[in-house]
């Protein structure tokens, strides 16, 4: 069936409660269907902007289901807007589909319909065309002038922390690839879980700021993560390995240490990774339990450079890869 | 050789004049590097933002110049700008690359270099990973609140306009697909000029806050794109076939009706069309002038649906295809 561009859109990208509607949505000026949206931001705040691209058969399996995988990829851009502590205003869509499926489209526009209901984050605009399928969004957000959690901010003598659990996105990639025969059909539903549906540390987000000196999301893996954190500041760090928050998944169905390296090197977990003056310990609490979010505090900023592990008796841990590089 | 993303990104995408630099771009608060960039807008200002994917094989040839290439990505973002009378704050780049060709990155961080510089449009931040060869790219730009140019607000009785010569860019089409062999290599040229660096229509688009009822870029063609203000604005237009700025070269090249088919319907011209009271034609002509755009008044919108082309005799002229249908 031929399915012009305009009525792909009409027929699945302008539903209620996923286009973004200025009637609705007190920032939005004007929603799709013009040359540009049109976006006012309260006196006094900025925007916050950014643009992740999924391609399938790097990012996704090629066969995906395409309602997770449209939630997965507004929840992952979201995380970008947890990590600086704004709060999201709308995102636009970047579509490229190899041909028209109706059955694909209409699980990919209900995903995404839920994750944009779930987020207060409409759509607003974007572009769908033909070739190899790729997934481009761009999220927008807002916070107070001054606000932002950025990465260079971090001081020696800081407390390095990370919000929820670490590893099980990372360990579902091998149930993805069905190489993972010894997990029970639960642990197996958790990890999928834990990889198609992150969840965006929004209010962590919001409540860190004036209180967090730098943060990330947890994307490329934490050390990577801190890693970036780290060489911006121009500060070290050191981790205390029996501090980090291994998903109990990870520690039933793997050893000791690969436990430990998949929770430090996997990427995908969409967790925040942050710092914060010792003088903040309680805020910090208070801002975890506030939010509903398990937060650990897992090491210290140092002067130098370098991101250190430590195990219990005091001795260095080294791991092979620190993070996903998208072109080595 | 292998690369980095964050290498790839150091050495050919944070270039002084390309990466936005707070210090130079007085709305930019953060630049690329960090989970978000951060813009501040004036007071009174809304954002106008629009995302366009350019997908190999589909938008352009695989083996493209890749300076040519980036410069035309970017020119044909800015026109989505242009054609709400937005003014340029930066853009954000999605690039999936097949490979890691340093040669034709250098050649299209130059011709993004170039682009970004002559439109004081530079790079926000974006992503840039493995997969078949796309680039998508988010503009942002700004505009007094309330100034927008909207497609809803053409009204029965406003005239018709169209700015800079049509058809050159559809033509050229013919010429990169070699099936044009009578023309000259001064013609050919001129063509892949017009295809490959259209003009935004910045400084029009600025002009015409507060003059047309209405407008947009000429992307899929002007009678599709016109019907796109026509639907919008639940009106009627009529166009007069000679008062249709033909480009010289196609009336050079084609017969009469071809070159006037193309010039209606070929897209990838990006040029601005739009509607305006009859008692602004001082103003309009005023405009051009000034902004030294040719803009030609085409026809006249009035009640009832569809566009009509007429001849000079009174007869309606009919088109096999009224522009490029993605998914067709």
């Amino acid at each position: 069936m031929a399915l012009s561009e305009f009525e792909l859109i009409n027929r699945y990208f302008r539903r209620p409660g996923l286009a973004a509607d200025p009637e609705v949505h007190p920032c939005v000026v004007l929603g799709p269907g013009d040359d540009c949206a049109l976006l006012e931001l309260p006196a006094g705040q900025q925007l916050a902007l950014s643009l992740d691209v999924l391609v399938a058969g790097v990012h996704f399996p090629e066969d995906a289901d395409p309602h997770l995988l449209a939630g997965r990829a507004l929840a992952v851009n979201l995380s970008d807007l947890a990590a600086m502590g704004a709060t999201p205003l709308g995102f636009t869509l970047g579509l490229t589909l190899p041909r028209i499926d109706e059955t694909w489209l209409q699980g990919f526009s209900d995903g995404l319909l839920d994750a944009a209901a779930r987020y207060c984050c409409p759509l607003l605009g974007g572009d769908t065309t033909r070739g190899p399928l790729q997934i481009a969004i761009q999220v927008q957000g807002r916070l107070a002038a001054g606000t932002a959690l950025r990465r260079d901010g971090a001081k020696a003598g800081d407390d390095v922390y990370v919000s929820g659990q670490l590893g099980r996105a990372g360990l579902a990639l091998s149930v993805l690839q069905n190489k993972l025969p010894a997990a029970s059909a639960m642990q197996r539903d958790e990890l999928l879980v834990a990889y198609y549906r992150p969840e965006p540390r929004l209010p962590l987000g919001v409540a860190l700021r004036g209180l967090a000196t730098s943060a990330q999301d947890v994307s490329d893996g934490v050390l990577a993560d801190l890693g970036h954190i780290a060489r911006a500041s121009g500060v070290a760090m050191q981790l205390h390995a029996e501090q980090v928050p291994v998903a109990a998944t990870l520690s039933a169905l793997c050893a000791p240490a690969q436990a430990l390296q998949l929770a430090l090197t996997a990427g995908d977990d969409y967790e925040l990774v942050f710092t914060a003056s010792p003088a903040q310990r309680t805020a910090i609490a208070d801002a975890a339990a506030t939010t509903g979010t398990a937060v650990a505090r897992i090491g210290r900023v140092t002067a130098g450079t370098g991101i250190e592990v430590v195990a219990a008796d005091g001795s260095v841990i080294l791991f092979p890869s620190a993070g996903y590089l998208h072109f080595s």
